[in-house]
C-alpha cells in the first residue's frame, strides 16, 4: 500500500500557520499584530489526479472543509467510492474558510501525495447540453504543497510544535511572591502544580531577572483570575519567552511552577569541536539560540517580535545550513513571506529584505539542490522583482517611495536613509543576478538572457552612483543629483563576503573598511555574520576567531544563555538591556545572535556548495590559531565529517563529490586519494563518497 | 449621542458571506462548489480615525476579532479607554481568519460610522529609538464598508436573513409516504412538528409536482436520520427552494409539515396596475420572482445555482430599480463578483459576465447618483479593464482565450464561440464607454480623456470587422480571418436597446432582426429582457405587450408561480422542465425571468433617471393597447407616482426635477404646469417634486 498524506494549495498552510503564529505576540498582555498585510489562504481549491488503474480498488477522502468528489466528471455522495479499472480523472474540491482545504486519500495505489495537482479555479462550467466544458487548457494546475502529514487524523490544522515538561532551578519567595529561575533562556507554557485558592495570579516573565522583578516595564506578562477550590494542575494558555519568572500569588497556593518546554523536533545534524572551551560554549549557545527561533518558522527573538522577518530568516538560513539542515523550515518561511499576488508592498515593508528572500531562494537551491520548490516558486519570484523594477528612479535607482522602510541595520552610528542608499542598488543587483541563476538551473534561457542583461545594467549603475572612483570603495548614498562622501561598511562588507569584487578593489575595501580600526562599527550580530564571513573570504581566520571569542564570548560573561539582538561593548550594565526606548526592549535570544554556527561550519570546517545540492562541494579547513577543529556538516541526504589538526586532515562524506583544498609547506601524503598540487603549496584531493580520506602534511 | 454601527474593510463582509451563500450549493444531497476563484477578507486590517474632542469622553470597543487599540500610538489592553480632549489618532486593529475583522465603536461623539478609514496595511514600524514612522504617506486607507448593522450585539458575522412560518396549502398521503403542497414556489427551512420515531426521514423537493414524486432525479433532497423517542418540533438545518416536497418517512410521525420562509426584508417601492389582469399577474409573480431571486446577494435560481451570476445580476439590478430600490443589495453583489485583485478570470469565468459589471457599475452611479460607492469602486473598473485590453489579439479583438467562457445565451439556434464574437466587442466598447463616463463622473480630466480615445478606437474596431456594410447590421463574428455571414440578434437587439446605432442602422436592425419573423428566435427571458427593451426603444409597446402576455402569459397558463429560467413555446409537458441533459435541470424561479417590472416601470410607466440619482429625469408613459396604467417608480428617496389613460395624465413626484413628455394630437391642458411643445404633437411639461401634475389630453 503506498503512502497518503495530507496535500493542500502550495504555501497555504504554511500562510494560514504563519498568521497564526505573529498574530500571538503580546506585549505587557496586549495583542500586537504585524503592521505587514496578511494574506489568507484560497478558500476553494480543486485537487486533481490521473488515474490508470489495473484493477478497480476502494479509495476513502478525508477532507478538511466541506468537500466535493468527482470522478470523471459523476459527483459522489458518500467519502468511499470504488475507482474502476482503467483510465480515470479524480477531482475533489474543498472549501474552507477557516483553514487551508486539505484532503487526506487513501486507497491500495491512489493516495494523496505529491504527484496531485491543484488549481484555485477549476472553470469547469456545464453547457445547457450538460456537458462540462474542456477546462484543462483553461485551468492553472499547481504541484500540491504537503509535508509530513502523513497520519489521516491528524489534519495540517491540527500542527502544534512538541512539548516536554522542565523544572524551574531555583524557586525562591521575593518580594510580594515567587521568583522561579530556569536556569536558561527557555520559551513554553508555564505549568502550576496544585494550584489553589481564589484572586489573582500575575507573572511577570523575564529574559533577565532585571526584566522578570520590574513588574511596571517587564515585556510580557500574564494577568490570570484564579477560583480553584480543590487543588488543581494549571498550564497556561499562551508560550512565552523567558528565564526568569516573578509570580504574585495573594490568595492563592501552588506546589510547584514548572513549564512545558515548546520547541520545533529536529536534529542537530551539524557538529563542531575544538580545543578552545570557549569556542565550543560559544558554538553550543549558538545552536541553542537558532533552535529556539527555529519555530514554526524561522522567527527572529523568542520574546520579540515572535514575528518572520525576511533579512533576520536569511541568516537563519544559512546557519540552519550548517546546524539542522531543515530544508522544510526554509521552505515555510519563504513561501510565508512570499505570499500571494498581487505584490503591494516590499516583505515586512523593508526593501533590503524583499532582497534577501530573492538571495534566499538562490542559497536554498544551491545547498539543497531542490529543483522542484524552485520551479514552483520561480514566478513569484519574476513577479516580486518586476514589484521591484517598477519602482527605480529615473536614474534606474531604487530610493525608498512613501511606505518603504530602508534597514540595513540598528547602527549607532549616524546613516542617511535618503536618495538612493548604495547598499539597495547592490542588493537589487544580487537579486537580479539569483533570478537569472534560477532561470539557467531550471533551463529557462530566454528569462535567462533578459535577466543576465537586466545583471549588466543595473551593475553598471551601482558602480556609475555608488562606487567612489578615487579612493576605489563603495559610497553609502546618493541623494539630491549626488554622491555622498561617507563610506559605511554595508556595500563594501557585503560584497567582499560574497566574492564579487575584482582584486584591486577587495584589497581597497579590505584596507580602508574591513580591517580599519577606525571605520565605523558594526554593533549588531546581524552584520558580524557578513562582517565576520567577509574577513574569512580574506582569509583573516584568526581575527574572526578573536572577535567571535571577545564579541559573543562577552555575552556570555555577562551571563548571556542565549545571543542577543545587539551587544555593544560600549555599554555598560542594565543598558545592555535597553533598546526602542524601552528598559528590557532587547530581545536576548535573537536568531542572527546565532552566526558562530556559521562562520564555524563555513569557514573552519570549511564546507560549501559548489554543484547544487552538494553533487559537486569544496572543504578547505580552516585551523584560524586552533590547534584542532572536528565536526560535521550535513548535507541533503547525509554529512561531511572533518577533521584537522596542525599536521592531518582526515575526511569522510556520505554523497556527491568533494574537493579538499589546503595549503602545506611540504608536500602531503594521502593513502587513499590522489593529490594535485593545484598551485604552489595549495593542495588538492578529489574525495568520493563513503571512504575516510587522511591527509599528512607532517 | 452620535448612531454607531458596525464598519469594516469594504467588500469584506460580502467576500465573506458570498463564500458561504455560495457554498450551500447541492445537487443530490452532494455538495456542489462554483468553479471560480473565491476571494478571502482581509485577515489583518487597521480602523483610523482623527478626532478632536472639546472634552474628554470613554469609548468602548467591541471587535470581531482579535484587538488591538492605539491612542496616539499608545497600546490599550482594556476595551473601554478614556480619550482625552484636544486632536487624536485613535487606530484598531483586528485579527480574524474566519470572519472579516469588524469593530463597534461608541461613545458621546466618538463612534465607529462611514466616516473612519481602514487599509490592509498600516506599515506602521517603530525604529531603534521606539518612535513609530510616520505612515500616512505610505499607507492606502480606504473608506470602510457598512451597512446596517447598529445593534453592538449582532455583528456583521451574524448576518442572517429573516423568516417567517408558513403552512402547507395540501398534505395528502401518496406513493409510500406524503406529498406537500406549498401553494407556489418559496424558499426555506421544512419544519416539522411533533416528529417522533426512528428511522429515515427521506424528503424530496420539487418546483414541479413531477421533480418532487421523482426520487431518483429530483434536484434536491435531504436525507436525515431520526431518533426521537419524544415528539420533538424539528427544522431543518438547510433552506430549499420548492413547491411541493415528498416526503418518506417508514418508521416516524409527525403531526404536521410547514416551513420557514426566509427571505431578504425590503419593500417594493415600486408598482403597477392596469385595466388588463394577466398584465397585472405577470407583474405580480415577477416582483415575487425578484423578491425570491434578491437575497443576500441577487442569484440566478432559487433551486440552482443560487450562485451570483454577473449576467444576470446585471437585469436584477435594473428591475430593482423599478421594484425595490435596494441599493444596498446592487452594492453588495457587484463587491463581490469584483472581488480582490488580482485578476486571474473573467467574472463568473464568462467574458460577456466580466462586461456587464461595468454597465451595472454606470447604472449603479445613474439610478442612485452614489458618487462615494463608485468612487471606492474605480480603481477595480480600471485594474479589471486592463485585463481584458490585454487579452485582445493583434487585431484588437477579443476571442475566447483558454479558460474563458464565451456565453451570450441559451440559444436553440446554432451559435460559433470561436474566433472573436462580435457582441463581446460591442460589451468590451460599452464597458470602456462606462468607465470613461465613470471617470468624467469623478472629474478624472486625464483619465477621461484616455478612456474616450480608448472608445474611439474600440468603436472603430467593431464596425471593421463585425458590421456588414451591405446589409448594414452586425455580423455574429469573425473568424479565420473572415466576417460570418450568420445575423444573430446579440449586438444588433443590444445596441438597439441602448440607442447606440444611428437612424439608418437601426431601421435596418430593426427590420431585418427585430421585427423580422424569420430572424433566430429567442427563447431566454434573459434575451427577452433586451429584445422586447429594443422594441420599446423603438416604439413598439404594443407587440411587446403582446409579448409579455404570451411569453409570460404562457408559463402562467402552464402553472408557473415564478418565472422560469428558459421557455420555449416549442416545447411540450416535461419537456418545460428540462435542461442540462437533466429531467428538473431547468429553474423554475429564475431572476432573469422577471424583467416585465422593468419593461413595464421603464417603458409603460417610462420613467428614467438623466442626470445621475434622479437628478433630472424623464417620465413618458405609455398605454400600448391598454386602457389604463398607473404606478410608482421608485427614486433614491421617494418615488414618482403615474397615472395615464388615453385623456388624462396625472403625475407626483418627491425629488428631481423631470420632464414629463407625451404625444398629443390636440394641445393638452395643464393647470399646475407649463407646456411646451418640443416638435409637432410632442409636449413636455416641467415637473417639480412634491406636487400633482393633471394633464387633460380630451
Amino acid at each position: 500500500m503506498k503512502k497518503a498524506t495530507w496535500i493542500w494549495y502550495p504555501g497555504d498552510f504554511e500562510i494560514n500557520l504563519g498568521n497564526r503564529m505573529q498574530n500571538r505576540r503580546t506585549e505587557r498582555g496586549v495583542f500586537f499584530p504585524p503592521f505587514w498585510k496578511m494574506d489568507s489562504h484560497y478558500v476553494l481549491v480543486e485537487f486533481s489526479k490521473k488515474i490508470n488503474l489495473e484493477k478497480s480498488e476502494e479509495i476513502s477522502v478525508i477532507a478538511e472543509g466541506k468537500c466535493n468528489i468527482k470522478l470523471d466528471g459523476k459527483m459522489f455522495c458518500e467519502k468511499t467510492i470504488t475507482v474502476p479499472a482503467g483510465n480515470h480523472e479524480l477531482k475533489i474540491k474543498v472549501y474552507n474558510q477557516e483553514n487551508p482545504p486539505a484532503i487526506f486519500v487513501s486507497g491500495e495505489t491512489i493516495v494523496s501525495d505529491y504527484t496531485w495537482l491543484v488549481t484555485c479555479e477549476d472553470k469547469e462550467w456545464i453547457d445547457e447540453s450538460g456537458k462540462a466544458s474542456d477546462t484543462t487548457s483553461g485551468t492553472s494546475y499547481v504541484e500540491v504543497g504537503s509535508w509530513n502529514f502523513d497520519d489521516p487524523q491528524n489534519p495540517p490544522s491540527s500542527f502544534r510544535l512538541k512539548t516536554e515538561i522542565q523544572s524551574a532551578v531555583t524557586v525562591k519567595s521575593t518580594g510580594n511572591g515567587t521568583l522561579a529561575d530556569f536556569g536558561r533562556e527557555t520559551f513554553g507554557f508555564l505549568v502550576f502544580n496544585n494550584l489553589k485558592g481564589k484572586g489573582k495570579l500575575n507573572i511577570y516573565y523575564g529574559e533577565s531577572c532585571e526584566e522578570a522583578m520590574d513588574t511596571a516595564f517587564c515585556e510580557t506578562l500574564d494577568f490570570i483570575d484564579i477560583d480553584f477550590a480543590e487543588a488543581t494542575n494549571y498550564t497556561l494558555p499562551d508560550s512565552r519567552a523567558f528565564r526568569y519568572v516573578y509570580i504574585e500569588h495573594t490568595g492563592i497556593v501552588f506546589n510547584e511552577v514548572s513549564m512545558l518546554y515548546e520547541y520545533l523536533p529536529v536534529d542537530f545534524k551539524g557538529s563542531f569541536r575544538c580545543n578552545d572551551e570557549l569556542v565550543n560554549r560559544i558554538w553550543d549557545v549558538s545552536a541553542y539560540t537558532l533552535h529556539l527561533t527555529t519555530r514554526e518558522f524561522f522567527i527572529d527573538g523568542i520574546k520579540r517580535d515572535r514575528w518572520i522577518w525576511s533579512g533576520d530568516a536569511y541568516q537563519s538560513y544559512l546557519m540552519n545550513y550548517y546546524l539542522m539542515f531543515d530544508s522544510a523550515a526554509v521552505r515555510r518561511t519563504m513561501l510565508y513571506l512570499r505570499g500571494k499576488e498581487p505584490v503591494t508592498s516590499h516583505i515586512n515593508t523593508i526593501m533590503d529584505y524583499t532582497f534577501y528572500w530573492f538571495l534566499g531562494i538562490y542559497d536554498y537551491y544551491s545547498y539543497t539542490g531542490d529543483l522542484n520548490f524552485v520551479m514552483q516558486i520561480y514566478p513569484k519570484m519574476k513577479s516580486l522583482l518586476d514589484f521591484c523594477l517598477s519602482r527605480r528612479n529615473k536614474n534606474g535607482l531604487m530610493e525608498g517611495l512613501a511606505g518603504d522602510w530602508v534597514f540595513i541595520d540598528w547602527a549607532d552610528f549616524p546613516m542617511s536613509k535618503s536618495g538612493a542608499v548604495g547598499f539597495e542598488q547592490y542588493l537589487l543587483y544580487c537579486s537580479v543576478s539569483a533570478t537569472r541563476q534560477i532561470a539557467q538551473a531550471l533551463e529557462n534561457k530566454q528569462d535567462a538572457e533578459y535577466f543576465a542583461a537586466l545583471e549588466s545594467e543595473i551593475q553598471k549603475t551601482l558602480y556609475d552612483y555608488m562606487f567612489d572612483e578615487n579612493r576605489q570603495v563603495f559610497v553609502h548614498n546618493y541623494d539630491k543629483g549626488k554622491q555622498s562622501e561617507q563610506i559605511t561598511p554595508f556595500t563594501n562588507i557585503f560584497g567582499l563576503w560574497r566574492k564579487a569584487f575584482p582584486e584591486r578593489i577587495a584589497e581597497e575595501i579590505k584596507k580602508q573598511v574591513l580591517m580599519n580600526r577606525d571605520a565605523l562599527k558594526i554593533t549588531t550580530p546581524y552584520w558580524k555574520f557578513y562582517e565576520l564571513g567577509a574577513m574569512c573570504e580574506v582569509g583573516e581566520h584568526e581575527r574572526v576567531l578573536n572577535e567571535i571569542r571577545s564579541y559573543w564570548g562577552d555575552m556570555l560573561q555577562l551571563g548571556a544563555t542565549s545571543f542577543w539582538e545587539k551587544y555593544n561593548s560600549d555599554e555598560q550594565g542594565a543598558e545592555h538591556l535597553s533598546m526602542y526606548g524601552r528598559p528590557y526592549g532587547k530581545s536576548l535570544c535573537h536568531s542572527w545572535g546565532a552566526s558562530p554556527l556559521y562562520l564555524l561550519g563555513k569557514y573552519f570546517l570549511g564546507v560549501q556548495p559548489l554543484e547544487a545540492g552538494y553533487k559537486t562541494f569544496i572543504i578547505e579547513p580552516h585551523l584560524g590559531d586552533l590547534e584542532w577543529i572536528e565536526g560535521d556538516v550535513p548535507t541533503p541526504n547525509g554529512k561531511i565529517h572533518i577533521f584537522r589538526n596542525a599536521v592531518e586532515i582526515r575526511v569522510m562524506t556520505d554523497e556527491g563529490r568533494g574537493t579538499l583544498r589546503f595549503t602545506c609547506l611540504k608536500k602531503p601524503v594521502c593513502r587513499t586519494g590522489t593529490i594535485i598540487e593545484s598551485s604552489k603549496n595549495v593542495y588538492t584531493i578529489e574525495i568520493q563518497s563513503g571512504k575516510e580520506y587522511v591527509v599528512k602534511m607532517g
